[in-house]
């Protein structure tokens, strides 16, 4: 836990640099992503994307007027599950500075809180085999791993 | 392969019976869904709503005008890598009269191909750890087992 408050908004226009610096900061990110100035325009695209439909909600959390964290929150509807409306996480991250104050755990509780707001039955999200932290860390949570998440490039 | 041809077209309103017996006809499915009649409202609302969002895309497969298997399509705008489209399968089922003809085969390359179509980077899945046929299924199209599917139920 931190001591700090941290706020939960929905990202601006102005918030991808922060946004993608910490996606491209770390062992898998750095391999796709591009951290750069100007930023490709295809993560301007993407966000008008995003910020344009209600079924996605890209978050940043931050403390102290910066962006320490990001999420992205989309809600699926459904057919099975009797028509239910599922709650998906992508692209989740925390500052390296700020990475082992409990800031993730904030961030996923809140991301819980709203997919029940919303109605959703259930949150899922999938993470590489190799993040054995990660894995623990949403266990702890309450996810429980039951499902394969397999993926075909199609690059 | 099978011999007949079949035809892929966007579910409507009045397929519903038919896609919730398939998704019902199954160990997982026996437990979730509700195939009765009248269907219970939860799935036609559900339906409305995909069938309103052009990033969600319920397919069924039909051969001599019968429904004999479905999917969802849904494209999903990500952030990451670069800002890249993803495309994303969910339930997925034949109906067990027409199984083990290359009928799933058949739906999967057809998704894949309306993924490309679409601009896609990927295509994901997730599926149950204890649905091990469907693991190798997917690998021999290519799909990859890299990733942990999470999830937490709110129910």
């Amino acid at each position: 836990m931190t001591a700090q408050e941290i706020l939960f908004r929905s990202a601006r226009r102005a918030d991808l640099p922060s946004i993608v610096r910490m996606l491209a900061d770390d062992d898998l990110g750095s391999q796709r992503e591009r951290y750069e100035s100007p930023l490709p325009e295809s993560y301007y695209s993407a966000f008008e994307q995003i910020d344009n439909d209600p079924n996605h909600e890209l978050i940043v959390a931050e403390q102290n007027g910066e962006v320490i964290g990001t999420l992205h929150l989309m809600f699926l509807p459904s057919v099975s599950f009797q028509g239910g409306l599922r709650a998906q996480v992508e692209s989740v991250r925390v500052d390296k500075r700020f990475q082992s104050q409990g800031i993730g755990t904030e961030m996923m509780k809140w991301s819980v809180e709203r997919a029940k707001q919303r109605g959703a039955h259930v949150v899922q999200l999938t993470t590489h085999k190799s993040r054995e932290d990660a894995h623990r860390f949403y266990k702890r949570l309450g996810f429980k791993g039951t499902h394969l998440g397999m993926k075909l490039s199609l690059k």
